[in-house]
């Protein structure tokens, strides 16, 4: 039953991916037709305890040089980590590996999703995809009840802006300052996650700011019940430091509540409700609301389209009709 | 028999490529060697009928950032589609794909044409490669008789410029006007293809200029009799606007001869008679001429090594003798 | 036995890969942490003597555009050749390969050298890692002895600067000049491998220097006892031409001692004695010496941890303390 290639190169080696198309068409500006992003995952098991996992993205398609910037696309490495499980029910994570915080941070196949685009509450304040590299532990500490602590790269944001760009990628990465994750989760009902991330850096600015010590906190609820799922997700970011305090910078949060319903195992609908602010530390109104509806149809169980309306209030107003197709393997 | 890997990724994911090194001896400028084209094809089969197919390239070997835009290369993702057997014979190919026109657009893995570098009738007209995102309905009428329906994102072509420059390659690209291209292919003689291809976008300018109806029309007929196979293609493209009018690319068109011999199974000789021009619709004498002549010689059905000479004539004069080895699997 | 699998795809094409992650304190600058290398190995057996390999790599985990270059990262396609069994025991490897030169260049998965960070010797003189694009040909004359003879495209070096800057990557690369390399090796005792070198180009400049004959001579001797292995390699270009005689640059070389130790088979220490000069033939002392002292800690066989101390001497003081994790499969 074995056989050749049992033994071969496949049984050892695996291969997957994902990507998305979307099709966005803005009330105010040019619609847009993008091949948003296209994954590949390449894993090895080099024994019963240890393992490799990577994920290699190709984004908007193109990747070339131009004098102006203006080329459209990135290629990321997103994750590449050896995985050793040091003792049953407990491993240790070493390499590059997505910051465990949020729902969308790991789990970003489209098909595990709602809506054509990420949520910008994850997207902008958590901030998701977030990746560096380190060590972590992850394990069970009792039935249901699951941790992650991770010592890892830290953040280099720049107090006039977000925490987003703040983002270095593990690419030649500045590690003056190194920072901490913890997350404690439990799905120990049926139906039922709960989980909550305390994350934090010394110093944000990584030395370039006088100080810049930042604490993010992020829980999130997701209960199924039958075809009904309710998720509810909050972070903030409290960064302590004179420059991000005058820039408003110095508290950065968010929060999103969404209802969804199986009307079939194929088809489903949803809505979300999100709020979010990078600069709420100031004085101006600089909150942005967004009310998202839309539609998934998973045309196997890893293929799906969607379509849903986007709408916005507050600090900004970009409107959208959106339609995509994502896989996932 | 079907044992464990039966079961596993290997059965349902799919790993290929294809590739080529040129090497060119220019009569009028600096030799050159070049990691031209590297091709990985990855696919999945979700089900009987919904599969998972794309495309990614990495174009003359490095990408890499500079200050002035003289990177080499590119990384490009040229198909990434799901396909689905909606009913017997019929497929709704959903994504990016490649445009169903002409010959090499779509089949350009180096051992299934002549020549080192693909002809420049079908890379300029064409213009190949060429891809969109969209939906494109596929399937057999009649025994032997092929359509491509298809509706997707359109190109952006400046009135200056060629519609090669027009390529947006689905990388973040506008989408104020869509296009529709029909395909009719006749396989049902031994030895023969026909097909013929129309291209309608009402503004290829996507609002840039005041006006730009676009209309391709492609046909081409291949016939291989024993050893001897006869090909002609024609492409021509009218743009109705005034800034195309003014730069006479209102019409570029373009139309090769190919005879080719199968001296044995592994080698072949070619020569090939192609004339094309960018801006036909102008007073000036812009039409260039090539006649290539070469050998094929196949070291295996999908290895091939090539040497041919490039002989150009009119508004073009870039003689080259070229050496090239390829590979697809 | 054989199932549906092993006449599949997966019994011909294969997939591997390696790569390493960096922590670097530095002594006079900022710490780093960078995903050095991502490597993707892709091959195919065509037939029984036909085969392709390839090796492309992301470096630094980044690849977008900037507007000033400051983009990290590169994609580079550093193998991609079809090899041909033409006869028993002799290959005819043809399209891009690594160049046949010292221990680093062909050789440099993580998990298989001692150090963080690949020796500088090899790196700034031979220079690792180089590659070029044409034929070669290898095998072996008598027992143990093996031979690779090159021909292929060649650097491109400014007069001003080392030969590492020359290399062109086989991107869109000029080719006025090629390039001739030969390699004797011998492993004919257990434990023992000696190799030498010699590599030829006429005109290193390709063209845009008066003159620029370059010579480079590399041999390297490697000896492993027990649990103990003692490597020696040496290497050195002389370039005659005015314009590198001017700068120094017309003789660039460089040797290294490494003593290792298996304290257990997953444990080793190293240390290693490099100096290396990239303008020996100027009048001012700009060599560069570097002691390095460390640890690997295999996981795997093919997974491998590392901690290591560098200090520099003489032109440069680049001393750091170095963590690596490293894989290849």
């Amino acid at each position: 039953e074995s056989g050749a290639m049992s033994n071969g190169w496949a049984s050892r080696v695996s291969l997957g991916g994902y990507g998305e198309h979307h099709f966005n068409h803005f009330k105010d500006k040019d619609d847009k037709v993008d091949a948003h992003r296209f994954v590949l995952f390449v894993g090895n098991q080099f024994s019963d305890t240890v393992r490799f996992f990577s994920e290699l993205e190709v984004e908007h398609g193109l990747v070339k040089d131009t004098d102006d910037g203006s080329g459209p696309g990135e290629v990321e490495l997103e994750q590449a980590y050896i995985q050793w499980d040091f003792t049953p029910g407990h491993s240790l994570t070493m390499g590059q590996f997505l910051v465990p915080v949020g729902i969308i941070n790991e789990t970003h196949e489209p098909d595990t999703f709602y809506g054509t685009e990420r949520n910008n509450v994850e997207k902008d304040i958590i901030p998701a995809t977030w990746w560096e590299t380190g060590v972590m532990f992850s394990g069970e500490i009792l039935p249901g009840l699951k941790y992650n602590a991770a010592l890892h790269s830290g953040l280099a944001a720049d107090p006039g802006a977000t925490v987003r760009s703040g983002r270095q990628k593990s690419a030649n990465a500045t590690a003056e300052d190194l920072a901490y994750t913890l997350r404690l989760a439990y799905t120990g009902v049926a139906g039922l996650e709960v989980a909550a991330t305390a994350h934090h850096q010394q110093d944000i600015s990584q030395g370039a700011a006088a100080d810049g010590e930042a604490n993010l906190l992020e829980a999130h609820i997701r209960y199924t019940i039958a075809n009904l799922t309710l998720t509810a997700l909050a972070a903030e970011w409290d960064i302590d430091g004179a420059a991000f305090d005058t820039a408003g910078t110095d508290v950065q949060e968010g929060a999103y509540l969404e209802a969804s319903y199986k009307v079939t195992p194929k088809l489903g609908v949803f809505v979300r409700q999100s709020e979010w602010d990078n600069k709420a530390g100031n004085s101006v109104d600089t909150e942005i609301e967004q009310t998202d509806v839309g539609v998934n149809y998973w045309l196997t169980p890893t293929v799906v389209l969607k379509a849903d309306l986007t709408e916005q209030d507050g600090a900004k107003d970009d409107d959208a009709f959106n339609l995509g197709v994502g896989w996932s393997f």
